[in-house]
């Protein structure tokens, strides 16, 4: 995986947009912001991005392209978002319909592109503070789960927030909320630490989406709020055409994570 | 203005809607956080919402509403911004027309209300730490200067970042960028630390907006993005309408400054 990880972020999404690399991200291009994807039709874009405005810990928006054009031209002016993410996902009506590897027959004038803030940013600022992702050890997706903490309306978007979650011993839990403190442009600071049912979690070993891990004896669960929120909370608006990253399969920003942090 | 000082930000803003209060708002309900405001028409509100989205530290959003509300419901839900504002003014096309004292006569279905965090908040945590405020000193206006520091652009909006200055003595100069570092939704750390020929301001003593303060021998000029260049960008853009409220004369939010520290 080294290789891969050593690759720029152009290197990385050359790879991707000639479909050598059809794959999740994960471990690519080391130290480069990488970003959800969410394609909305215009006439949703304000009150989209307003939905963002208004709910940042769960909808950190990275870059958002201009009506018509592919370029997210703050964070990687030279890439497209119509080739530069392994692989697509196609909703319409709020029905995934299909999967592709590239948007180029699809695209229209009247599409407007958001990138989203992942958590790998701060992932990688805690695990170099000596703080394991144990989803990472067990090879799996981080849990998800939907929670009762509600986030702000604006227009039609509306719903819970998804939190994710990662477990860690007691010691760590004030270092861990200190370090993601630092990257409020990418979830930021947990937003809940220890008991899953305080914010409507009943079975923290039946994760909504993702995959269980491990929470030992003397580990607390630590929740950050998730970019699969505003995904979840436009597919809710079942708007005639959406498109999303293929979970896993993110786009790959010229941003250092560095560049991320506020001190 | 003690008494002024002590009323609750739901006073204050009774007192402004009742036209008993027709003057500038600093120094009223201490410790509430006062916001700039800037009317457009919702055909606009995208593109605007975008530049402020892409430069955060000169536009830091508080505020939208729906469009055609007045209600600010998250940072203010019972006030209303066409009246609880103390003065107005009316563009048309960019030109000044009008200063009025309510927009009850003016405001239609098609208009959304943006408010603009402004520098009270991060003022007050400086002076809290012991730096002073010259303008304060010198019951003036912060002095303001247009640079050669372009904002991002988006749609039609475009123009230079203004900046507010303060000078303080060389030692109180880190604590500045660190007490303002914890308010990154209020313009947060300042952009600048001394020459000021650097971001293109030719001559200090010659505010672009303003008034000019005294530079002390043994003091460094301070440079914060400031909440003029909203305004100014979006004059540029010559809407039919446009509404912001007269210099100092803000809206009171029922938002603690305290709130906006992320640590």
């Amino acid at each position: 995986m080294s290789e891969i990880g050593n690759l720029s972020s152009f290197d990385a999404r050359r790879k991707i947009r000639n479909k050598e690399w059809v794959k999740p991200t994960s471990g690519m291009a080391n130290g480069y912001v990488q970003a959800n994807l969410a394609v909305l039709p215009k006439d949703l874009a304000f009150e989209f991005l307003l939905f963002c405005q208004r709910n940042p810990k769960s909808c950190p928006i990275i870059d958002v392209t201009e009506p018509g054009s592919g370029v997210p031209a703050l964070s990687a002016p030279d890439a497209d978002l119509r080739t530069d993410i392994p692989k697509y996902r196609l909703y319409k009506k709020g029905i995934l319909t299909e999967e592709k590897t590239d948007l180029l027959d699809i695209w229209d004038e009247n599409m407007v592109g958001f990138l989203i803030g992942c958590s790998f940013t701060f992932e990688e600022a805690l695990i170099k503070n000596g703080i394991p992702m144990r989803h990472n050890e067990e090879q799996c997706n981080v849990p998800m789960y939907k929670t009762n903490i509600q986030s702000v309306k604006a227009g039609p978007f509306e719903g819970p927030m998804v939190v994710s979650m990662r477990p860690m011993k007691e010691k760590d839990v004030v270092r861990a909320v200190q370090v993601t403190s630092r990257f409020p442009a990418v979830h930021g600071a947990p937003v809940h630490i220890g008991n899953p049912q305080s914010i409507g979690i009943n079975d923290i070993n039946n994760p909504d989406f993702g995959d269980k891990v491990t929470i030992k004896d003397d580990e607390v669960p630590v929740f950050w709020a998730c970019g699969v929120t505003p995904q979840a909370v436009a597919m809710h608006v079942k708007p005639e055409i959406m498109i999303t990253h293929s979970p896993g399969h993110m786009f790959i920003t010229d941003l250092s994570n560095e560049q991320f942090g506020v001190l």
